[in-house]
C-alpha cells in the first residue's frame, strides 16, 4: 500500500505521521520545535526531524511504498522548498552578527539530504495542505475548483483551480484573510488596517465582541469578561445558550466572512468553500449568516452555484493529512 | 509555419483573424453580429461565421499548418464551448413560446460540425483570452502567474495561475469587476452594489467625475457637460491640459485600483498586472495612483515585489490575438 510522511510543523511541536492511501495515519510521532529556538539551532531541528522519520520508515513504514515527505508550515515557499522569515521559528538569538544573516531555510533539501531514501519533498502553508488534503481524503474528493478557509487565531485560505493549488509566483498566494474589508478599519497584525481577519477569526470575533458591547446596551455575561480573559468558545458557549448579544456577534461574523467569500466567487468561482477551524465547530451560528451574506452579494450567474460546506477531515488530523497529500498526487 | 483562427464575437461585429505563431495578424475578415439578432438566426450566424474561416483556409490559410479556432466573447463557458444566456447575443424576438427555450449556445460543436478539417475549439471571455494573448504574443511571455484587467465600459479579468487560466467550476472566474469595494455603494449593472467597475472604468470615472463635481467647489469645463455628453477620454484630455479636477478624478480612480489589485495580489499573488483597454491609455495618470494605492496596501512579503504595467499588443486587435492563442498553447 502507498503511503507518505506528513510534517505538521508549529511553534511549539511538530507532528511527523505516515499516512496511508486511505487517509489513516497509521503512525504518528511528535518532535519539539521550540527546543530549537534559534537561526543557529535550525540544523539541529533538521536532525532530530530526519530521525523522527527514519524510525517511522525502519518501524512500520516497511510495510508501505513510500515516496516522500509533505510539509505544512508557516511562510512556506512551494516553488522554493524554503522556510522564509518565519516570526515564530529560529529566531535570531540576541547576536546583532547574525541579525545580517538570511532567514531563508531550505527545509526540502536538507531533509532530503538527510533522507536520500526518499525522493519527493514539498512543503507549503498550512491552509493550502489543508486544501490538498480535503481534496485527496476530505469532501471536496473530485472537485477541481474550491477554495478552504482556516478559521483560527487567524484567516488563512487554500485555493485549488484546475485541480491545483493556486500558489503565486513567490509562493505566498492565498492570503485571502489580508484582503481589506473595512478601509482605514481594525489594526491587523500584518501592519495594515480593516483586514478580513480582523474580524472573522478567534481573535476577530472577540474584537467584533468588544466593539458590540461598546456600541449596545444589551445585557451579557460577556459583559462581566475581560478582554485579555475573553475567548471564542465562551462567545460561541453563550450563543448557544441564548445569549442575544452573543447570538449577534456571531451573524456578524458570518455575514462579513459571507460578503468577503461573495468577492473570492467573483474572482476564481470556485463550486465549494470549506470551512475549517474553531469558528467553524460552531455550525449554524457561522455558516447560516455566512451563506446568507454570500448568497446576496453573488452575481447572478454565481447565485445558488456554491457551497459553503464543513471540512470532511475535521475530526482527524487535518494539518498531517494535508501535509502528506502534497507528495502523495 | 503554424497558425489559428481567432474570432471575437461583439455585439455589432464579429472579427475573424488568422494568426501566424510569431503574432501577427495575416488575414482579418468582419461578419455582422448584429444581423443576426435573434435566437432564431443563431443556426444561420453559425454558417457565416463558418463561411467567413472557410474562405481564409482556402485563401492565405493553406500556407499555414492550422489546427483550431479560439473564440472570445461575452458569457462564454469555456468548460462546455458555449455561450450561456448573453445579454446582448442572439435574444428572444418578441414570442413568448420562445423563452421557455435555454438560451445555451454550443458554439465550439456548431463550429466544429461545419469545419471537420479543424479539431482544436476553444472559447472563453474576452479578459481571459486577452490575458491568454499576453502570455503567448506580449507582455508576459515566461509569466506563470500574473493577471490582466481590461478596463472598458465595464472591468474584466483575466487570472493565469501556474501558466493556466483560473476559469472556475463553472467557466466564469475572473469577474474581479464585480468585487464590493464600497459596501452599499454605487448601484451596479449586475443588480449589486459598490462593484469595483463602478468605479474603475470608462463609465466609473464618469460617475466618479459627478461625485467630484458635487462634493467640490473647485472650477472646471467639466461642469459645462451633462452626464450623458461626457465620457471619459475627454476627462483624459482636461487633465492632461492641467485641469486640477479631473485629475483629482483620475488619482481617485487610480487608487480605487490599486488598493482592489492589492487585494487580488493578496489572493493569487501575481508577478505582474497587466492594464489594458481605454483607461490604461491614459498612463500615468492611473498607473501612478493605481501603483501608489496598490503598494500602500500590500502585506509586507509581497511589497515591491508586484508591477503593473502596460500590455504588450495594445497597439493591435488583442481581442483576436488573445482569442487566437487559446489554440496555439
Amino acid at each position: 500500500m502507498k503511503g507518505a510522511i506528513g510534517v505538521d510543523i508549529g511553534g511549539i511541536n511538530s507532528v511527523v505521521g505516515l499516512v496511508d492511501e486511505d487517509g489513516n495515519i497509521v503512525k504518528e510521532l511528535s518532535v519539539s520545535t521550540k527546543k530549537y529556538p534559534h537561526t543557529t539551532d535550525y540544523q539541529a531541528y533538521v536532525t532530530a526531524l530526519s530521525d523522527a522519520i527514519k524510525d517511522i520508515l525502519d518501524g512500520v513504514g516497511q510495510k508501505y511504498d513510500i515516496e516522500g515527505v509533505g510539509i505544512g508550515a508557516p511562510n512556506a515557499n512551494y516553488h522554493r522548498g524554503t522556510i522564509e522569515h518565519p516570526a515564530n521559528l529560529w529566531r535570531y538569538a540576541d547576536d546583532d552578527e547574525l541579525r545580517s544573516q538570511n532567514r531563508i531555510f531550505n527545509l526540502c533539501d536538507d531533509l532530503h539530504s538527510q533522507l536520500p531514501m526518499l525522493y519527493k519533498f514539498a512543503i507549503t502553508n498550512d491552509a493550502n495542505a489543508a486544501a490538498m488534503g480535503e481534496m485527496v481524503f476530505g469532501n471536496a474528493k473530485g472537485l477541481s475548483d474550491f477554495a478552504m478557509i482556516t478559521l483560527g487565531t487567524g484567516l488563512g485560505s487554500g485555493i485549488i483551480s484546475n485541480g491545483e493549488m493556486v500558489i503565486g509566483h513567490d509562493g505566498f498566494a492565498g492570503e485571502f484573510g489580508h484582503v481589506i474589508v473595512e478601509r482605514g478599519g481594525r489594526e491587523c497584525g500584518c501592519g495594515k488596517r480593516g483586514c478580513l481577519e480582523c474580524y472573522v477569526s478567534a481573535t476577530g470575533i472577540r474584537r467584533t465582541a468588544f466593539e458590540f458591547m461598546a456600541n449596545s446596551n444589551l445585557d451579557s455575561p460577556l459583559r462581566d469578561i475581560s478582554f485579555r480573559e475573553l475567548d471564542s468558545f465562551t462567545i460561541y458557549k453563550l450563543a448557544e445558550s441564548g445569549d442575544k448579544l452573543s447570538q449577534d456577534i456571531f451573524t456578524a461574523t458570518g455575514e462579513a466572512l459571507g460578503r468577503a467569500l461573495a468577492d473570492l466567487v467573483a474572482t476564481t468561482s470556485p463550486s465549494a468553500i470549506f470551512l475549517f477551524g474553531g469558528l467553524a465547530k460552531s455550525g449554524e451560528l457561522i455558516f447560516a449568516p455566512a451563506r446568507r451574506a454570500m448568497e446576496e452579494n453573488l452575481m447572478a450567474s454565481a447565485k445558488g452555484n456554491v457551497e459553503i460546506l464543513e471540512s470532511g477531515i475535521a475530526d482527524r488530523n487535518i494539518a498531517v493529512l494535508g501535509a502528506a497529500s502534497l507528495v502523495m498526487v
